[in-house]
């Protein structure tokens, strides 16, 4: 088959990719070697900037969103059994952001796209993205064993840290930066009223926690783990236990406790591949750089590598322009950089390094006693949490 | 002999110190191991927060440096090519530092301590501090061969980092935090006029570059080097050449050359001692810790400690509360290490680490690109350099 843009991937910035392309009546093609319900099932996080919010109403998909998603206008740091606010409001001029789930998001997006009668091939196999360094790229795959072949204009790997598109750039071509963090995210979902109505991000001894939720209803907790630790050594009421240790007495209080109904350890990665683009194949999101997830970057990169690129398709096919797309990776990583920065920043401030010198761990207390004390510091914490500007 | 105060060290902070407490009617003897013209022989850099500036008029000794010292609303930031200005004086609500030499801060101390008519003892050897674990510590010395004693209610050391108060404290009593740099500053000292009004802290691949002065006719210019370098092996002309390959063109062109009259290599440390207090032996400036030059803190940092010293010192005397002396310890060590975490932050961000992995290099691009593009991360640059609040 034959279309303008080949898209790998049915996460959320494939989607939010193919929406906006097919309101512009540009036509494109979405792949992907899981299905539907397979993706559907993946827990992600939720605290979704406004840039990102804005791009689901542009979309024409925030129905849902702007009904059950949560604005949150601060959240807390808990260091050493006291709470300290930050005003995100406040110290951004106004800037909140929204908690709702990436799964939700995702299923909003498949939602409109099935609605659009817009092609989408799930649980294909052997997808390759062929000859894109020039203008004829092909993406090709199996289905149900039978071959297939998308001709396009340009192929988007929207396909995650462990896709092919990346993958299939020439290694000559490409240069990897990553950070691997000694630790890990053991998370608890469970279907308990939150502790609090933000979240709460915890520095202690005992290692870093936090309080989050996807719903009045639906609380996700975490806890900084060794990496040997194994799932199956956290019971539940060990974690609980554990959780309420790191926490101040008035928000371990709060704490509604129940059966979890997921239960992970995650490992924490700072990573980002140079340059995203070879010839017409476009890397986005996961594909291109991974964060550690404190500070709720990964999804909101995405986002905004969406915005670059949908702008530049855009202005290719509107107005005959490669300015957009040929400006996209060095835009794009410009805002990717900063993003990494914050997260290791904000990574590095917050949990427990048994492996730092003396002298790093006193850099870490005092870039947190610094932090809480200066509104400058506080509000350049916010302005990056809120999203810094596309 | 017999005083309340036995403060060992002649530099700025014990001068500082003894001056303040002879204005408060407090007793006080100051013993160094070597003599006026030594102290007054080495260089130091001279960038006063506002805080010390006022402490040197509490100390009516401010004449001399209101009338010489050049104060700066800001300073500029070389990146690529490009200078970026950060303007202390909007971004801080209208604080400045002042250009002003510690050696010409030292003479004007010294000038006052000699009118004073208050006992200094120069040149004494062996100087050692006793029985500070109770209330009649003391310091025993030679002078000329003949031994020496002085009796006092506290002794202050104030004789930097090789000095022997902080060695003097008990070994298990004391904790030390330390950062090596890979690299020094060569630094040239020439009686040219400054290349421009306001200090240039320069970034590149070549190295870090500050161009920084003494006066409006004596030029005090740096360059990264190798710690391997002998100042030997680099000719007059040499720096010149180097210094302005790394420089923007315009900034390169305006450099006045001339032969310098003082050329040397400074390591790189960052360095503090916990607690700064044994008993009745307290530890100030660089005794009890050091920090890089850059940001220019170290003789800032000693101010702080003096204040905290002096006004608890004084509350003891004049009211009898221990309550400030109990808490220097604390207080001081929380303002060095907001000092420590800046200098350190700022010494990452503008030099070349070859040690450190291409991650780590692009978080310091990273770092540097986004406290250029953000108002809230320039004013928290700011903010540091102008000083903390006391």
């Amino acid at each position: 088959m034959r279309t303008q843009v080949a898209i790998i991937g049915s996460g959320p910035s494939g989607l939010l990719l193919g929406r906006l392309l097919t309101l512009a009546g540009i036509d494109n093609v979405i792949i992907d070697r899981v299905g539907r319900d397979y993706i559907l099932g993946r827990v992600r996080a939720g605290v979704l900037e406004q840039g990102l919010v804005d791009m689901m109403r542009e979309a024409k998909a925030a129905e849902r969103l702007e009904a059950e998603g949560l604005p949150h206008a601060g959240f807390d740091i808990a260091v050493d059994g006291a709470l300290h606010h930050i005003d995100l409001k406040g110290l951004t001029g106004g800037k909140t952001v929204t908690v709702y789930g990436q799964t939700e998001l995702t299923r909003d997006l498949m939602d409109k796209r099935a609605g659009d009668g817009v092609t989408t091939i799930y649980d294909a196999q052997n997808v390759t993205p062929f000859d894109f360094d020039g203008d004829r790229p092909w993406v090709s795959y199996e289905k149900d064993g039978v071959p297939g072949r998308i001709d396009a204009d340009f192929i988007i790997g929207c396909d995650g840290f462990h896709g092919v598109s990346r993958k299939s750039a020439p290694s000559r071509a490409i240069e990897t930066f990553e950070r691997v963090y000694p630790f890990g995210w053991l998370g608890v979902l469970a279907d308990v009223p939150p502790a609090r109505e933000e979240l709460v991000y915890g520095r202690h001894s005992r290692g870093f926690t936090l309080c989050s939720m996807r719903s009045r209803t639906r609380s996700r907790y975490y806890i900084q783990v060794p990496l040997a630790d194994q799932v199956e050594d956290w019971s539940d009421d060990a974690f609980w236990d554990e959780l309420r240790r790191r926490l101040p007495e008035d928000v371990a209080d709060a704490i509604v406790t129940g059966p979890s109904f997921e239960k992970s350890i995650a490992p924490l990665r700072s990573f980002v591949a140079e340059p995203m683009r070879f010839g017409t194949l476009f890397l986005a999101g996961d594909a291109a750089h991974i964060v550690p997830p404190t500070g709720a970057k990964g999804l909101n990169l995405a986002a905004s590598d969406i915005r670059y690129l949908f702008d530049g398709l855009r202005e290719f096919y509107k107005d005959g322009s490669r300015a957009g797309i040929d400006a996209y990776s060095a835009r794009a990583l410009a805002r990717v950089w900063k993003a990494e920065r914050f997260s290791w920043w904000m990574t590095t401030m917050l949990h427990t390094f048994t492996e730092v010198d003396a002298f790093g761990r006193r850099i870490h207390d005092a870039e947190i006693a610094y932090t809480l004390s200066s509104h400058a510091a506080r509000a350049a914490l916010a302005e990056n949490y809120v999203g810094l500007p596309y």
